[in-house]
């Protein structure tokens, strides 16, 4: 037994809170990768895109962490298993960005961009799928086969 | 299936970063009881009685997970699974609490107080051993073994 | 012109957010005392200890700082100068006592204890007065007068 | 009197923790400009943006807050006059976001973006000085004369 293995890698799914229905697959057919690339899910543990990426992990087998803005985990999704309950509000992005190893964004908003942001900052790979464009830094993906095929290659 | 499955019971375990092996054992003791309840072990990943806690679940076949102050997972001590960087430093001992459903202080100094006073602000409940005397709201058991028995009648 | 002199030593005031009047009169005279001596005074800038030392200070002319839990200003109490607002919710008490170069407990209950702790773990400089009682590493004090005169002796 | 009068305005200045030397003398001028609106500036307290803002808002007789990201006040820069120390690292950008009134973003990279990200989804203010490009929802400017008198009409 290595001591080492404790750990496995973590990939963030970042982006908005609510979603139309083709983003939201998207997301789910990014989480069951990323379970069946046997890593653990990172993400805001809220609605939309961090509800179906913690769905589609979930649907398959893999661990979900949700770290959440508010004072108590009832606002995690349900596919949520282990809720993170910060109190921070929006500082708590900057949680998801340093837990993962590797971050992909989906679409996404003003706070996705924040997450990225720091993300780049701190020299994170960020994969992004139909996300904030035109972004040195970002390796852009078009499917979420892409995406998960981009985890294996990316040094994090 | 029932979705809201999703989320296990988390018991926090607080204590100092560095302690005698008396107390690291009595950490050990408590982390394995946490595991064998079937419940996730939460505390804030460095040494001493973080580590004997993660241990003890990582033995006995348990989910860890590690709130660290740094800004990056190298810290973290070998049994954590699940190792959530923050960069909050003191801060993140806030989230410890607020991420747990019970928690068990064992030993400790003016970090552990910290963490007692806010879950008692927060009106979780808080099992006492070996810890800082005569306050009120501990719940004060003399073995893991009490300790453990405490949980399942403690109301989260 | 000395540069140097930009920074002003700054005096943290802990304790409740409501308390009685005799408490809110003992903290009206410490923010006095703060601001006659010439220094800021910070303090989580709610009601209770933290309005009656904000509106000592701000009567005797001196400078005021609140740190805020919640997302907004509107909460700080009407002698507030400045407003730092940070949605951490009690996270923020940490950074109350890491902007304070000495601080004076005032009362208090769970959340002033949680304040103590981190400082005394900080090893900053610790004046009680009426509060948590027999923690070794306080300097307890009777009066305001006295109060006032223990901030000229200790070493920040 | 009026209590209200307690609270003043105050403008965030964003930027680069190093810049050369035109951008710095810029943000010396939109410090100097907002100190002589009789606002406050806030900052992360820094260098280079941070440091040109602080000194020209110091110089012109302003107030100067740096909401820093370490863990002591040594790393402000000495035209920082009341430092807030908060040892959560990137986190405080969003208090540096939460504090002021309205944003000012000069040039700056990716922290810098984090900021306006945070900014623009709260809904505040941010006008911009040779910063990011293109973001609907920055008021651009080109000269720090420009940028004072839009603060002066921004709706807070």
């Amino acid at each position: 037994m290595t001591i080492e293995g404790a750990a496995m890698k973590m990939i963030g799914v970042i982006g908005a809170g609510s979603c139309n229905h083709e983003i939201y697959e998207l997301a789910r057919e990014v989480g069951a990768g990323i379970a069946k690339a046997g890593a653990i899910l990172v993400c805001g543990g809220l609605g939309g895109v961090m509800e179906g990426a913690c769905r589609g992990a979930f649907e398959a087998g893999g661990q979900t962490i949700g770290i959440l803005p508010g004072p108590d985990k009832g606002e995690a999704n349900p596919y949520v298993a282990i809720p993170v309950v910060t109190d921070l509000g929006h500082a708590r992005n900057v949680l998801i960005v340093r837990s993962s190893d590797i971050l992909v964004a989906i679409s996404g908003g003003y706070g996705t961009l924040s997450e990225i942001s720091i993300a780049l900052k701190l020299g994170k790979p960020v994969i992004g799928l139909r996300t904030w464009p035109h972004m040195e830094g970002i390796h852009y993906v078009t499917t979420p086969k892409e995406a998960i095929e981009s985890l294996r290659v990316a040094k994090a």
